[in-house]
């Protein structure tokens, strides 16, 4: 039998490892255009952020390693161009050369990930100018700040990568200003947690400059000019951070079911409406087990998951994945930043009648070195308590925090049993009451719970 | 009404606030054996260990705020010496002057705490020799290394509390010696977490001697020479870490029933056997939501947890107290070790049929900065896979990893859906699979998951 995987990234190689792993008989091959396979892209901030690392470092499993070790053919510097669901036939072409073969298959797993959103807008070619998806864009980031002198980047996009670019470069003694088009940096986050973020942003030097849109970027000797409808801004170094969509092309020109996310639609078992199709990753669409609907949340976390599912199943398994309550957490200077479940647009969206409060708490034990503040936003259902999402920011243990609001979200629980939790207390690492049941706690009040005694 | 409150400590103080709060009418009084009131006792291992902090840092609340703030009425220095159940009086003795008054009660809340099992041996109360339960042993510790000259401790008994306290005294500079009558440190624990944690010990060049018991302690000149069964330590400072048991001296004479466990029986209302009559905190035992039977575990977040729901309702609420799934950590030096649930002594007695599994890995992505192992040992039911203790030791936020397992616990969570959890996910604070999905993962082999597909 004969698996191809088209894209090798994190869901790809997933995929391609459990389906040799599930059976050690099946073909498989793996399709990618680009030169690198199986790299960490939630890890190139970090590396580029650090001139003593190599981009290498990233790599989990290359070619070689692919090939000899697991048994896949990975082919790389290749692209399918078509899928022939009827007669099971993808065309490859390569890239370098030009040729086209075709490559006949009993399953297919696709795993094209997401693309970078390129606002189409003059000068966004330039060099100096980078998107950051995949591992060229990192080399190119990272090979400009080695050699050139940047003094001033501009980030376009205060979401997280955009703020955790801003971070790393600020860290590389850039002054970095940040430009978003919203009226909020981290559009999707409570006002709370966004105050917190905005205040650290402030505190660290870092210029943000809200409802603020990118006109054009202009080369002008060695700097760019970056215009924008309040003014233009001098840099070295321009990274665009406006968001991130699937990559479905193929897809829907194979006949393949888009979802009402625009991603990729599946069953459980990550099959696609076509049997013998799989998709997974970044182009793929999951249940959200708290709206009760799919939702296109771009994770690594998740493409592995789902990548793992696909590929077991690919080689004859019944694996099935368990859906996502949509977690994330990222570093922003000092602070950590995480969330899981429903913020107030999704409630909205639901129209759910939702409770949200707001606590402030400490990380550790009072005096103990270390103890910093953490700010927690919870949404709860008004009838009937039960936990729909979680926000926090705050400088010690927030996002290793936030999966036990992950947990609970996946158990379902009300507030009443999350004040009820039996967690860990030792001054060095939380206060007697941890800022999770001082947020519950808090919660709890709010939702008239103590009313009715 | 009025409510008496038989110690003012965390289950005390929580108690007399809360029933405060809960009916500003009623009369609140505290007797409390102590000078002081309403401290940390889990934070003062590490105040003694910092110079620069005063030991009144660890008190939350001090008898004039009690009085002032809150309207309760704190006697310090009062010892409760019977209580009358039938008349609803206790006997108060004030031990500076010896003298004895009667106090009627409405609502009676013991919370007299647990005391440090000290062995009956030759020369414990020698000065430089200390147990650590109370704030009068904490000053004498802190005031003798302020004062004297110590460069070599001693310190009886390999528990937590043994082992936190060898950590401090490490850090002040001092030669430390651990002695355990066990076969082993950190007794209760796996072997896999005590492997690390004997390592750490030794890689701090802390001396560790299992399996030595005490015999004496003499005073030598400004030594203390420390008898065991297996040779002699010179020392000027000794703590004593053997094991802390219930003060319920004072409920069994009154008749009250004494659990299983050795502490005060209650039922979820924190009442006792007898009406009107409540205990809380570490004089009482607590329903283990895992073992489905009463447990003993003396920890200041149940404590306060306790005393919450005991003060609400002697003040006529009907509050009722969740249990416990048994959490607990403390830091050992640059690691930190958490346990939750059952551990196999536990499963042992309860005779379950459990799988054992243990796993290591990362706490961050690869190559991050900060990134330490970790170690985790699963138990899971058999049968039905269902978790049952998990117990966790490294180098960075395994304390709040270990809440995650807590959560399933509560949510009685089994193998395959801690597997499918949706956790925070960036290269600073986890790899893409945390150890806790790796533990899982491991888990669900051994229990044979993979074999049945």
């Amino acid at each position: 039998m004969r698996i191809i995987v088209v894209g090798g990234v994190a869901a790809g190689m997933s995929a391609a490892s459990q389906a040799r792993r599930r059976d050690p008989d099946c073909e498989v091959i793996v399709l990618q255009r680009e030169h690198d396979i199986s790299y960490s892209a939630c890890g190139m901030p970090y590396n580029i952020g650090d001139p003593s690392r190599m981009l290498e470092d990233l790599i989990i499993l290359d070619v070689a390693q692919a090939r000899n070790r697991r048994g896949i053919d990975v082919r790389v510097g290749c692209e399918v161009s078509t899928v022939d669901t009827v007669g099971r036939r993808v065309t490859v072409r390569h890239l370098a050369t030009n040729e086209t073969y075709i490559l006949q298959w009993d399953r297919l797993i696709l795993a094209t990930g997401a693309k970078a959103v390129m606002p189409k807008l003059p000068g966004l070619d330039l060099p100096g100018v980078f998107a950051l998806r995949d591992m060229t864009d990192a080399r190119g980031i990272k090979e400009l700040l080695g050699r050139a002198n940047v003094r001033q980047a501009v980030v376009i996009g205060a979401g997280y990568i955009g703020l955790e670019m801003a971070d790393i470069l600020h860290g590389r003694g850039i002054e970095v200003t940040v430009v978003e088009k919203a009226t909020t940096i981290l559009p999707g986050f409570d006002m709370e947690i966004i105050d917190v973020a905005r205040r650290e942003l402030d505190k660290q030097g870092v210029l943000v400059k809200t409802e603020t849109s990118l006109k054009s970027v202009q080369q002008h000797g060695q700097d760019l000019v970056v215009n924008t409808d309040h003014g233009e801004l001098i840099a070295q170094l321009v990274i665009v951070a406006g968001g991130v969509s699937p990559n479905v092309a193929l897809a829907q020109a194979a006949g393949i079911t888009i979802g009402e996310t625009g991603a990729i639609a599946t069953d459980d078992a990550m099959q696609t409406n076509i049997a013998g199709i799989y998709a997974a990753g970044d182009c793929t669409q999951a249940w959200h087990l708290v709206a009760g609907k799919p939702s296109w949340i771009a994770l690594g976390t998740t493409a592995n998951k789902q990548g793992k599912v696909a590929g077991a199943n690919a080689a004859g398994a019944h694996e099935r994945f368990g859906g996502i309550v949509g977690t994330a957490g990222f570093k922003l200077f000092d602070l950590e930043v995480a969330r899981t479940g429903l913020g107030q647009p999704e409630i909205d969206r639901l129209q759910l009648d939702a409770v949200r409060s707001v606590s402030r708490h400490h990380s550790r034990a009072l005096h103990y070195p270390g103890d910093q503040p953490i700010t927690t936003v919870l949404f709860a259902q008004r009838t009937t308590g039960r936990l729909l999402g979680a926000q926090m920011i705050g400088g010690d243990t927030v996002a290793k925090r936030i999966d036990v609001f992950a947990t609970a979200l996946h158990a379902q629980m009300n507030i009443g049993q999350i004040e009820e939790l039996d967690l860990s207390y030792a001054p060095p690492f939380a206060p007697v009451y941890d800022p999770i049941l001082i947020a519950a706690a808090v919660a709890s009040k709010d939702l008239g719970r103590l009313a009715d005694h």
